[in-house]
């Protein structure tokens, strides 16, 4: 028998010892990091509501417990009972039952009357029809998405139930050393900005912390073929944890399939789905920009198919040595601060991912209280002396002035945006300041992957900031629903309809004017001098968006667009640039990070910035707060301890 | 055709182009780092003097010239007209003919002689005869070790050209990479003694410097299981260069042969044959106390057969982005400081290895100019604010007081020494004593592995100080054929003898005292009051020499020596200590070797030293010289570039 076999008869053992006598233990499995038990007596086990938190509790497991499949009652009788125990107001929209879990997935407008009080209805469900109910919401605006990745999922349950089964074996394998010690390596993202990637590793355990690509830099991938990488075989990781959804994060995740790595994603469930729809998107650009993807999408696939979604606060065990707790970073979507604890109380290192320090319109500003944390390795992207940014309150003066103005000539304002965060953000100004009066109604066109991206947002309002999803769990209240939003889905024939009306708002991608249907956009209001093109976000050096920035109006538009080569577009509309609305904590932010953190840090490695930024940060917090600070080059290994 | 088939051809089509044309090219062949050109016209070449070395200058490789084995005169007939054309003062003692690459080895008495002025000898021999001369020195003492290891290449000729013949196309493969960074690894010997490995990497290429144990704590051995070390298999090493022959560098250097590495070992012909002397005597002691040793004698054997000799001074390919260098470092017999050029011009290292800066009277001081070096990695032995030694020349008068007062109480002097450096730095201070009458003539016994230490040095005296090299080379002027010295051969006959005779001085191993013929020694003369044991180097933390060093007089003499279990000996013998024959810089000489670098390195790294040391010497230096210092732990790696 195995460790792993003696393990888990032992769990058996205590758990038959610790449960009142008339509840039946028929199976324990390890599921992921989680500890499943199967028991004939569901009920008895839902009406004991303290047992499983006592016995999470006493064996140091996450625990799930899991009705033995012959005492689930019919599907169809199921079905009735649980319509008659949910209330009409919960919304249920779905219900899906899976024979081999004993689950039942209710997808609900209203998660939170599924669930009941202190999880009351749920305990009644399974009381009454043995199934185990999991609570999923139905997204406010649908999002094709989220269902394809549920359909998925769905679809390779079994397949799935097995990968657990092994990664949770993995994890909890025996401990091979005797010795001590935690390093980091970086792979990339180190006095630069993109191509995110480092691993965290100890005498049991190697995990890999992102793993994305570098913007404007094709081929400028992390160095992952150095043998402390997947020099010796993708096998060779434990875990592979992903900060967030954006590109110079995730976009090379799916490579690793393809590398071979079979093992778990850690991450937030929405960074999950934007994870799906930034990669797929990421292939289509390659394509139609002619370059050879470095992937395929069935790799994107197996990316999400080996997802193990936790939520902030969660410490889950990701190896034998190793527990993982994500923390909200305030920056995008699901995006986290990954935190490590190494051994038990040997060392803890906290990657910052990108963040944003205080509250924005989205999200609660990022975490920084953690138990321990004697390593913090933050990103630097306004790390700089100068890199102060104004303040979200006068930037949004600023744009309202510029939207008034526009509305006063007759004229529309075209926003080129990144779909996925600050394009959210700018609805929410645009949805108070027209309820509040402080700018015209006016219609407000979605273009690109915007409209997506806002109906994934509205399918996790539990990651928003409080008082937004509390906004959200009310229909009439919602942002998102506001009258004046409208999805361009139309295409060019919409486009020109929108062009021949009178003021109006366009938020559209891509947000540095690289491609995508805002090129569509420059043609048709372009060349209107009452037109004011308004950047809200960083153009990178070398692209459109920048040049246009930088006073450029002889547009070549060579391809695509039903054009002929050579044409030139003359642009004729005024250019304003408003900043302040970054998702990125600036100097103060990143400064201000540092000094509330609870604890203090021991050090402090800043990455994620260039050479400037990352040494400016490094030099500051040394002198400020006296930290041992460095500002890593690629390619370094630290060790602590 | 492979890459390297071409450059072959091309290389060929050079050659032939270059030469006379009445000299023919048969053929061109890599054999390790150098290039082979075959011609059946050995003695046009011959004749042609310049040619090589304009060949080797024009093609930047290392050429050498053999006949084409069709031109090989028969070998009796070469034979006599060898012996005819080398001057009989040259002591010629052994030829031997090697059809497969057409050279004959001479072994003389006086390889000068033989080679003659500008190699004009050796030039009229293959003019005569065909076969190429290499010419080996007689050992002036007869070492077993050097005599084992010459049959053994001599009866593995085979295999080793087949090897030379692999490396030699590794070598010079086409680069695959356009990226360029150097870095170094730590896998041992960071803020500590022992276990020194470090490794040397660029996109290109990964070398090894060093593989040794911990002396004291058997297990701790350097962390060649990483992945970035042999993780990703013990072939993913281009090559591995010994620093010297010292058991805390080369001990498990054959364990990589167990591993599985088939590549180069490069260091100088001396370091070859001391690790086989250690190395073997490694595995004895281990199976003496019981041990399992980590490999078996075969090991050694094939990292014989892996050697690459280099002397100080040449420059050698050693992969297609890397040169290596040795130059003297002044510590023991061979031992070289690794010099590392990557690229064209792109960066410079140097690992010191272990280095004595100011001349000793074995060796010349440690080699401190180089052409460039951008960084130093530097042994910290004596590099603690404190760790300055007394002068050679006040511990050889120490030495010289403690012999004259021990001698005129009629008693023995009992040195405890290791059997290579030390003990012959000692053998050279008794016995000019003895010459110039500073001590009176009396027996030197050596006991141990001194006397074949002894007898390798003086094989190779072109490594040893330039006024001791030339002594040697003069029988009746070698201090080590000196008359008071007497090899104990007899066992513990000859010992009871010695110690039933007059006074006498005794160097004996081990040490520290730690088992070996000293323990005889001890049983012998220590219950004498009239003898003197006087320590001459470091005794390590728990060693028996460090307690009798402290004042232990009751020694437990457990085992072996034909006595019963549990009997205790009582030492009545003066104990004396006398420092200054360290073969390690002290601090002074650690700070005058980096002041006086020609050129200054930018970065150094301080290794080979406690915690203390190691941090003390790093600050110091950049205190005083204003470089970038750092003290590594272990598990590091660091980036230039
Ligand atoms: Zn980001
Ligand atoms: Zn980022
Ligand atoms: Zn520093
Ligand atoms: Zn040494
Ligand atoms: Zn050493």
């Amino acid at each position: 028998m195995s460790k792993v076999e003696t393990q888990l008869e032992d769990l058996k053992a205590e758990i038959v010892n610790e449960v009142p006598n008339d509840i039946s233990i028929s199976d324990v499995q390890y599921e992921g990091p989680e500890l499943v038990v199967y028991t004939r007596d569901p009920k008895k086990f839902a009406k004991n509501g303290d047992l499983i938190r006592k016995l999470a509790s006493q064996l140091r497991k996450r625990i799930t417990v899991r009705p033995d499949p012959d005492v689930l009652s019919v599907p169809d009788r199921a079905r009735e009972t649980i319509m008659d125990v949910i209330p009409e107001e919960a919304g249920v929209t779905d219900l899906d039952f899976h024979a081999d879990t004993g689950e039942v997935v209710i997808e609900a407008q209203k998660p939170g009357m599924v669930i009941g009080r202190h999880g009351s209805t749920l305990r009644e469900i399974t009381q009454q029809v043995g199934w185990t109910p999991e609570v999923v919401r139905t997204p406010p605006i649908e999002s094709s998405t989220v269902s394809n990745v549920r359909n998925f999922l769905k679809q390779e349950r079994d397949d799935r139930r097995d990968i657990l089964e092994r990664i949770g074996r993995q994890i909890h394998r025996e401990e091979m050393s005797d010795d001590e010690w935690v390093r980091i390596t970086t792979l990339g993202c180190c006095r630069e900005v993109g191509r995110a990637s480092f691993i965290i590793s100890t005498p049991e355990t190697r995990v890999l912390i992102d793993c994305g690509d570098k913007p404007g830099a094709e081929g400028e991938v992390p160095y992952l073929q150095v043998p402390e990488a997947l020099g010796s075989g993708a096998q060779s990781l434990d875990a592979v944890v992903l900060t967030h959804a954006h590109l110079d994060h995730s976009a090379l995740i799916p490579l690793l399939f393809k590398y071979g790595y079979d093992g778990p994603i850690y991450c937030t469930e929405p960074t999950r789905d934007l994870m799906g729809l930034l990669t797929l998107d990421y292939l289509d650009v390659a394509a139609k920009e002619g370059r050879a993807p470095p992937y395929e999408s069935e790799m994107v696939r197996e990316a999400i198919k080996h997802c193990i979604p936790l939520e902030y606060g969660d410490v889950t065990d990701i190896s034998p040595d190793i527990k993982l707790t994500l923390h909200n970073a305030g920056h995008i979507l699901g995006s986290s601060i990954a935190h490590f604890h190494v051994g038990d109380g040997l060392y803890n290192v906290a990657f910052s991912g990108d963040i944003h320090y205080t509250d924005t319109r989205l999200f609660n500003g990022a975490v920084n209280e953690f138990p321990r944390v004697e390593t913090l390795v933050l990103e630097s992207t306004y790390g700089g002396r100068n890199d102060y940014q104004t303040d979200q309150e006068d930037s949004e003066r600023n744009l309202i002035e510029v939207i008034n103005e526009t509305h006063d000539k007759g004229g529309k304002v075209l926003i080129p945006a990144f779909a996925v965060g600050r394009s959210q953000e700018i609805m929410l100004v645009l949805e108070e300041a027209m309820r509040e009066g402080k700018i015209p109604s006016m219609p407000v066109h979605l273009d690109g992957m915007i409209w997506e991206a806002t109906a994934i947002h509205t399918t996790y309002p539990e990651y928003l900031r409080d008082d937004l999803r509390d906004r959200i769990f009310h229909d009439d209240e919602n942002p998102f629903l506001a009258d004046e939003f409208n999805h361009i889905d139309g295409g060019e024939e919409e486009r020109q309809q929108v062009a021949d009306e009178g003021p109006a708002i366009i938020l559209s991608t891509s947000g540095m004017v690289t491609g995508g249907p805002i090129m569509s956009w420059l043609e048709h209001v372009g060349p209107d001098p009452e037109t004011t093109m308004v950047f809200v976000g960083y153009q990178a050096q070398g692209t459109l968006g920048r040049r246009i920035q930088n006073g450029w109006d002889e547009i070549p538009m060579g391809n695509g667009n039903g054009r002929g080569r050579g044409d030139t577009l003359t642009l004729k509309c005024d250019v304003e640039t408003v900043d302040g609305f970054s998702g990125h904590a600036d100097r103060q932010g990143l400064e201000n990070f540092v000094k509330t953190m609870n604890p203090r840090p021991e050090k402090v490695l800043c990455v994620h910035g260039d050479e400037k930024s990352t040494q400016d940060l490094s030099s500051a917090l040394y002198h400020e707060f006296n930290m041992r600070t460095f500002a890593p080059k690629n390619l370094e290994t630290f060790r602590f301890l």
